[in-house]
């Protein structure tokens, strides 16, 4: 937590700064501020071990969009990730195969593949990790064993080519791990850029004068302590809830205990994620578990839940105006509908 | 009936007289005689009653992939009707909210509005009224009255001014009539035109030989006597299963008594709307439950059922090859998901 006191400490020292000098310089300032705390989105998010390929990412594609591989024919990435709802799906807590209640919110499939780890309490490593485990999950897929989920795929003639593809030169290639590998591939290119991106190249009018006060303002009170990177969060965890318990601001109907469900570790209660905030104004509901509808009250909530102020509404525009200039355009190869290979749903045998 | 009599005798006497011809002959009396029995999709199904603007389409489309007019904010058009599946779910039989078993299968919507009746029982007289309903069905929306509907609606800003742009001069036009009217309008523009139609317009070589040959087969056998029109089906109510009772060949696991669960009348008993035949072979499973999961298979149990016919493997394969040729393109506008407008889905009191 060392680097998120020292990150803190210097956005609140450069928000001081900024009061005292005039708007023109003030906004090369900011500028350069911004600069040091953020960074524009990558092309994708390829690495090294995860290098992509366009078989993948087709095949990632389809397989996003896939409900067949589901214990009932109906759970798909997509179908709590969708486009429409710009990656995610509107509602507070989701619901997996068979209406099975998830305990917390879909976040925005977009840009996900940059956060530090995934999932609200970060017990999955990165998006491969995630699909692959999603098959079985009794919230998500809800399959026995990847064994059945992969037989769901084996039954559609027109998957083997595509993994054959993708990849090439293995016997058997219709695994989990390549399902996994897939969809991670193709989710690391689902990269929204937008206004900031130009903004932090150089373009300061790529915002309108309230999103660049709202970015200082941003900035002033604290906020990107936590909310910096390329995506203004994703990049550490946090305990929600320091200077008030979060539940008083939330009105959250259970008290979820965040990455403690999975470490049961004493020093993770009530740890979670910070949220990256790229496309914030188009993802409602809020928080880990969707408890509050609106962005104004989200940040009024966070200020004083992380920062223990409370903002005046003047304020909370102008964050809003900045935070809008977060959206980004959603990528073509998600807004469009990848054709699947044809084959009916065929439920097998649970053993 | 007498209509389906008199087209049934017209294509078994055409397909008769399909044997006594030449090769070349053959290619153009066989096109003759499927310009009589179908006829190439419009651009559109609008009609006098039922006009299309610009602004009702795209209203119209926003709304068919809006989750959030539903009891629990989980269930829209595009939940079973994905453009991925060619407007199908893919599985036998659908859910609705709550995961709650809706007893027949998801037809395709694509040219769904070119039908006489909606569902497979004809329950609903058009694409307008399906939609209607489905906002109050506790099998598919789920909502307790329209005006709950509506308020899910209302509740999301950026509706107002969609709605206002597409039914000007009303003082509050986020109903559920202009609801349907609005996806109604849009359905109406969901047309697949494809190869059959280039065929149709008289372009011999836009079907293979084994096309044209199944074409030839699928006329002959009497296929065509109540699959036909523009949808090559949808246009009269059938008994499935006149020579043999269709379970015993389905092998469906309930038995359903298709018009007769609406009108109660005996003269309706296991009649069901004859399927549009359009893009058959992308939207597996099929029949009115799903219970036939390939193609061959499908099509051996109707020849068996409605004709008393045993067809050898190879004509199969032919009429297959010919029902291939029904594939056509998806929309764009269908397979490219719109951006809704923002808001938090929030569950509202039932009362």
């Amino acid at each position: 937590m060392l680097r998120n006191v020292t990150l803190a400490s210097m956005a609140l020292a450069l928000g001081a700064m900024l009061g005292q000098v005039s708007a023109d310089d003030g906004d090369q300032e900011l500028l350069a501020t911004a600069q040091q705390l953020f960074k524009p989105l990558p092309a994708d998010f390829a690495t090294p071990q995860r290098m992509l390929t366009a078989e993948k990412v087709a095949l990632g594609r389809q397989l996003f969009f896939e409900p067949r591989a589901s214990l009932d024919g109906t759970m798909s990435c997509a179908a709590c990730h969708q486009a429409s709802l710009y990656g995610t799906d509107g509602i507070p807590k989701s619901f997996g195969v068979q209406n099975r209640a998830i305990p917390r919110n879909a976040a925005t499939v977009l840009n996900t593949a940059g956060q530090f780890v995934q999932h609200f309490g970060g017990n999955r490593q990165d998006v491969e990790e995630q699909a692959m485990r999603a098959l079985l999950s009794p919230l998500a897929y809800g399959n026995p064993d990847y064994a059945t989920a992969m037989a769901h795929l084996k039954a559609i003639p027109g998957y083997a080519p595509l993994f054959a593809a993708a990849f090439p030169g293995t016997a058997d290639p219709i695994t989990a791990e390549n399902w996994a590998t897939a969809i991670g591939a193709y989710e690391r290119t689902l990269v929204s850029a937008g206004a900031f991106d130009r903004y932090l190249g150089g373009d300061t009018a790529a915002l309108p004068p309230q999103a660049r006060r709202g970015l200082g303002t941003f900035i002033a009170t604290g906020c990107a302590g936590c909310h910096n990177g390329a995506l203004v969060g994703g990049t550490m965890f946090q305990r929600f809830g320091i200077t008030t318990d979060y539940w008083t601001e939330t009105h959250s109907t259970a008290i979820d205990k965040g990455r403690f469900v999975d470490t049961k570790n004493d020093a993770d209660l009530y740890l979670f994620k910070v949220a990256p905030l790229r496309n914030i104004t188009r993802t409602p509901p809020y928080f880990h578990d969707g408890s509050v509808a609106t962005l104004p009250e989200a940040v009024r909530v966070m200020a004083k839940t992380q920062l223990g102020k409370d903002l005046e509404a003047a304020d909370i525009a102008d964050i809003i105006a900045f935070l809008d200039s977060l959206t980004g355009e959603i990528p073509q190869h998600f807004r469009e509908a990848p054709i699947l290979p044809p084959g009916s749903f065929v439920a097998l045998p649970v053993k």
